[in-house]
């Protein structure tokens, strides 16, 4: 099935015309997860016709507000297009007492529930369903703040039609061998499952690492994955404004998709001191080839 | 001088890419006071080429997310701009709290001072300098909810510089001459002011009524002004709704614009299910002639 990471916004605390608050949509199969939503994520949610109510989980890697400022407004339209299912929304402590405060001035009943979890450690499980499974990496920033990997499970195994026929095998049986069963029929024959299924696509994953300094313990936690996004605020050039700020630049982000052993990288939350993003692919490449820079609109099918 | 209304945002409660939620520039010499600010308002003023460093004052009407969602974005980005001068920040009970808990949980010492000012009551003074004087408006809305009425203060009489050679006037009295008092010379001769000074150009103003069912009680406050702006959420086919949301139609408006006395109408926060905005004009109109459609980028010099 494969996830997919729709950039809706690429751009750090200064919000312009050109450039949006961070947000990312991660689809898996007809699930859609929102992750960060700075301001005018909603509007730009409807640029990229991002269906809203389909959104049943929202991931805030942490409390700064080019990370969050859009929530409490996408929230309000939820409530006025008549949403009425359950919102589940993952994020640091204080969250809830945010969104909760501006509603209970503004004299709003929600038609829906939102329901908060708080995300105080990484490696914890925040969602799982059948398809997909998601937990926080610890990231290093001025304030709590937290990374988001999505790992899809391993699907079922696809039938071979031509051998399910020649060997005549009953339909009741198709669900267990999809799932790996051997298949034993009435006379104690066994058919082994590789000889009647293909395996199925492998399963991808995701990493989305908003916010960081270059941290080495985030590493473990994102291990082989397959894309990997990582913040590079800054250029080499500013290297100790990245330190004081507890941002990284495009080598360190670099750095990690390296040791990590990922698959792809993209580089997001550029300052907008920097108009032309070539820079960025000039010092990550030489560390890691398989760099790309995060264009909002853009979608990368993993 | 004459105020100068730049419309920011004319939409509702849901922003779209076309119609932003409501915030208007209000502009008296070189002083620039921000009226409401819904999400993403920050980015229209970067597109209207607004110094946002000049606003010292904002004024917020009420607590629905579509009058106030954008104000936290806007003061961190001050903020991050390196803003030291003090924020004046007229608005209703909660404001204050709202903002706080988000600087607070994002560990941001701001570098300049938020002075909040609770908007209580009707016919308070909430600024004055010596040009303008600013006053709030009662309006009937679900939640506590005011307007705002700008009102220019007289000018300095202009003096007729022929007339000053003519009766050879000292340069120390041509103060107290523009200030309206007549000269005597040191003969005791007297020299009438109005021989001296042309009238100034005379004052303006301009009422800002956001977000209110029809009524009648604002009338007094707004008696006689060059511009008013009031919402206009929907028309007569809606009238129930608006009856219930405690909204305005068009025709409403025009009404109230008549019985105050107004020089000109400007109809705004239109409900995003009217593409297209020929309809209020039709219904305001046979009311109120001069009527016009808040359109997002312009600007009415009163």
């Amino acid at each position: 099935m494969g996830l997919e990471v729709l950039i809706v916004g690429s751009g750090s605390a200064l919000p312009t015309i050109s450039a949006n608050q961070t947000s990312q949509v991660i689809t898996c199969g007809n699930q859609s997860f929102l992750v960060d939503c700075g301001e005018g994520t909603q509007v730009q949610l409807r640029k990229n016709k991002v269906k809203i109510q389909n959104i049943n989980h929202v991931f805030i890697s942490h409390l700064h507000g080019d990370h969050f400022f859009g929530l409490v407004g996408l929230l309000s339209t939820m409530h006025l297009l008549g949403r009425r299912a359950d919102l589940q929304i993952h994020g640091p402590k204080g969250l809830d007492e945010i969104v909760e405060i501006q509603f209970r001035n503004a004299g709003n009943n929600l038609y829906f529930n939102m329901l908060f979890n708080t995300v105080e450690k990484p490696g914890l499980i925040l969602y799982e369903d059948n398809k997909v499974i998601i937990k926080s990496i610890p990231l290093k920033h001025r304030i709590p703040c937290f990374g988001f990997h999505f790992q899809e499970k391993k699907g079922l195994r696809k039938l071979d039609g031509h051998k399910l026929v020649q060997h005549d095998i009953p339909i009741y049986a198709r669900k267990s061998i999809a799932e790996g069963l051997d298949f034993r029929n009435d006379e104690g024959l066994v058919i082994k499952n590789s000889e009647l299924t293909f395996d199925p696509v492998s399963p991808t994953s995701y990493a989305f690492c908003s916010d960081t300094a270059y941290s080495e313990k985030l590493i473990p936690f994102i291990k082989n994955v397959d894309l990997l996004y990582h913040e590079a605020t800054f250029l080499e050039s500013e290297r100790d404004r990245a330190k004081k700020t507890f941002h990284s630049t495009a080598k360190d982000a670099a750095s990690i998709a390296l040791q990590a052993n990922a698959g792809k990288l993209i580089l997001g939350h550029f300052s907008n001191r920097y108009k032309n993003k070539d820079g960025f692919l000039q010092e990550s490449r030489p560390v890691f080839k398989n760099t790309f820079v995060a264009q909002e609109g853009e979608v990368f099918k993993i």
